[in-house]
């Protein structure tokens, strides 16, 4: 079957999807935990396949890593089902209720997307995660993921097409693609007919062909180039805190910090102690021709190294004027995805959370908080750095639109 | 200056935009209304200029009356920014706020997007309209009209710059676009760097052109066609008088009733009735075999009558076994606009709320209460048939995102 047909499937499934209760798409989240572990051997199995082809084909050893599945993996995986099964019903809520001018009653409630295409790489425990964000959201979906991961992503997939078809919905409703050519990957992202939304998951390669190719809605969740600005008010003790657990603490997320800006009036005093630190966890600086000049350890930034998301054990310097200056710096080079003012004076913290055009503005505290856990919404579909339906980390909420319900007595206008 | 230009323009003057209290918003909205009518003479004189090189170039009757103004007309586009500036502001509301386990405090609350696009045609008062509804949400926009329209539309976006000078606000944070060839447009359309929103605002070929070559997000204000389905079980006169009015009272808008389905049991007795009441308000009717064989006067349906949307005194009919296959008519012909069901029966009524897949559903009332204004959303941008960041009738909310503003007292993660 090809992807279009998939699609056209999944999109006769979604119907009976938008129906069921918050207990039945409950139990199918208990079923496919159920069933992943009972088929943990399959799924390996499966998963040893992708890795020798990989190997095989000579797939850098980076990838073969996020590519292997082990037991424990698995039981993450399932673990996570269960904790999604267990969050309030996102569907159904009353987000505005009231009579109208004419008598009619409006109410205002979340219902599912319909059909969500979600595009990702070589990590098959994604293909485990979304379906189960889809189902319990009410959602059909569509998965394609890279054709390294097929095997894995399809012995986890007929999990849920058990799971589903244990609870009486035909199976449908979770597709999940064949290795396709480039031709129909972009047919798919075209096709408004059958995918209401496109999630693309993975790296911001990945995420900026989606946004520069699909005509259906996407959902970029994108690059973070986060800052964090510190004023001469600030707490030195605490500005290290903060700095060191925003850049080193996991570099490799799109929340750490990339890039630290210095108000001039500090930089003197606090920029010789926290490079210094920052070099014994082991962090290359890269600095503006202020910052070098008062640290000759610091290396001379590159052309484009403040637009640069390192993900890595790397750090940008720049001093600053002052606090216009930082936001000015961080409205050319940012990415609105998450920035912080270290600061005690309370005009230049509101002046800064008021001006910079970010998911997520912090005072005086790490960036590193940007997460949907974290921000209680029990799960993360992603971190949305675009502005529309959903901004910064979204929760199952996310994948819900709404519905108005008009319930009249004969009333017409 | 190129439209490029002047878009690159309107997102450096946006940030001043973001942070204009209400009460200046408010401010500049009633200067600009001021400014429309002390400007009527000048206003009216583009307008001529505007018919006059239409007239030449032999451009439609309807297109002429569309692009003419006269002195009430003006009256009612000030009276109409008047209002707007009286709506509850639509930016700074605490969508959600509290403490995170972390001890970080988190507000989310709504902010401008930042440069809205509005790609349109020949009406000179959207114009006035949508500098106005973005100035009081606080975009900046690029308006984009037809050419046909240009000298009418320049008088008008005159006097905005004025009202936001007068205010101390940079005229760029609203830019009118010189008429342009199709390559700036389609640039334009994909100026990611400079442009947040596009929102399309005319019929349904314009809004689908968009939709196909946008890369920048597009709300689509789509088209209606809209059904009423008929049960026996619903009182008839109110049915009468539900379908009439869906029909007859305003036919050329999106949320008139294009389609009338009605339940088996009852098209012996009804259809009838409801037939020469169509007749005597003007309506031609196309039916599907079962209505042609029951009213020799209703014309055999076209093979795709059941898609189109006539805005038009022109009504299709379809009798359906029951509510499952009315459900199923509407899924395969409508547009996810508003669609409505009368009947006494409380079960069937609850199942088409459920399962019609539309911005708005209704329960025994006319589908044209879909309006920002019947809403009470005080004002209406234009009402959205897709499911991402806002559907049905949109209100001054649906120009606004949201932001996490996350204060701490030094938290680390």
């Amino acid at each position: 079957m090809n992807l279009h047909e998939q699609s056209i499937l999944a999109k006769k499934a979604a119907p009976q999807l938008r129906s069921l209760t918050y207990a039945q798409r409950r139990s199918i989240l208990h079923d496919f935990a159920d069933l992943l572990l009972r088929n943990t051997e399959a799924i390996l199995k499966a998963n040893e396949t992708d890795i020798e082809t990989g190997e095989k084909s000579g797939i850098r050893p980076s990838m073969i890593d996020r590519l292997r599945l082990n037991e424990a993996r698995i039981e993450a995986a399932a673990e996570g089902i269960r904790q999604l099964a267990s969050l309030p019903d996102p569907l159904g809520i009353v987000l505005d209720e009231r009579t109208l001018t004419s008598g009619v009653h409006l109410k205002k409630i979340t219902v599912p997307i319909g059909v969500i295409g979600i595009i990702y790489e070589s990590r098959p425990n994604v293909t485990a995660d979304c379906a189960a964000l889809c189902i319990m959201s009410g959602n059909a979906c569509v998965l394609k993921g890279g054709r390294e991961a097929w095997h894995s992503s399809s012995a986890i997939a007929a999990c849920m097409k058990q799971a589903l078809q244990k609870n009486g919905i035909s199976p449908d409703a979770v597709m999940l693609a064949d290795p396709v050519s480039h031709e129909e990957t972009a047919a798919f992202m075209n096709d408004r007919e059958n995918i209401d939304l496109l999630i693309p998951r993975g790296s911001s390669r990945l995420i900026q062909a989606v946004v520069q190719h699909a005509r259906v809605p996407v959902i970029e969740t994108g690059a973070g180039i986060c800052h964090t600005y510190v004023e001469a008010s600030a707490d030195p003790d605490m500005a290290e805190r903060i700095l060191i657990n925003a850049k080193c603490s996991r570099p490799s997320v799109c929340n750490a910090m990339e890039t630290m800006l210095l108000e001039e009036a500090c930089a003197e005093s606090f920029l010789p102690r926290i490079v210094r630190t920052m070099k014994e966890n082991g962090v290359t600086m890269y600095g503006d021709e202020h910052t070098c000049r008062i640290c000759s350890d610091v290396l001379p930034a590159q052309e484009d190294s403040f637009d640069t998301e390192y993900n890595d054990l790397i750090l940008n310097i720049a001093v600053v004027k002052d606090v216009h200056e930082a936001i000015a710096h961080i409205e050319k080079h940012g990415t609105h995805h998450s920035d912080a003012i270290l600061t005690e004076d309370a005009e230049h913290a509101l002046l800064f959370l008021n001006s910079v055009d970010s998911a997520c503005v912090y005072h005086n505290a790490s960036t590193r908080f940007t997460d949907g856990f974290e921000f209680g919404l029990g799960a993360e579909i992603g971190i949305s750095t675009q502005k529309l339906h959903a901004r910064g980390p979204m929760g199952l909420q996310a994948l819900t639109t709404y519905t108005y319900h008009l319930e009249g007595k004969g009333e017409i206008r």
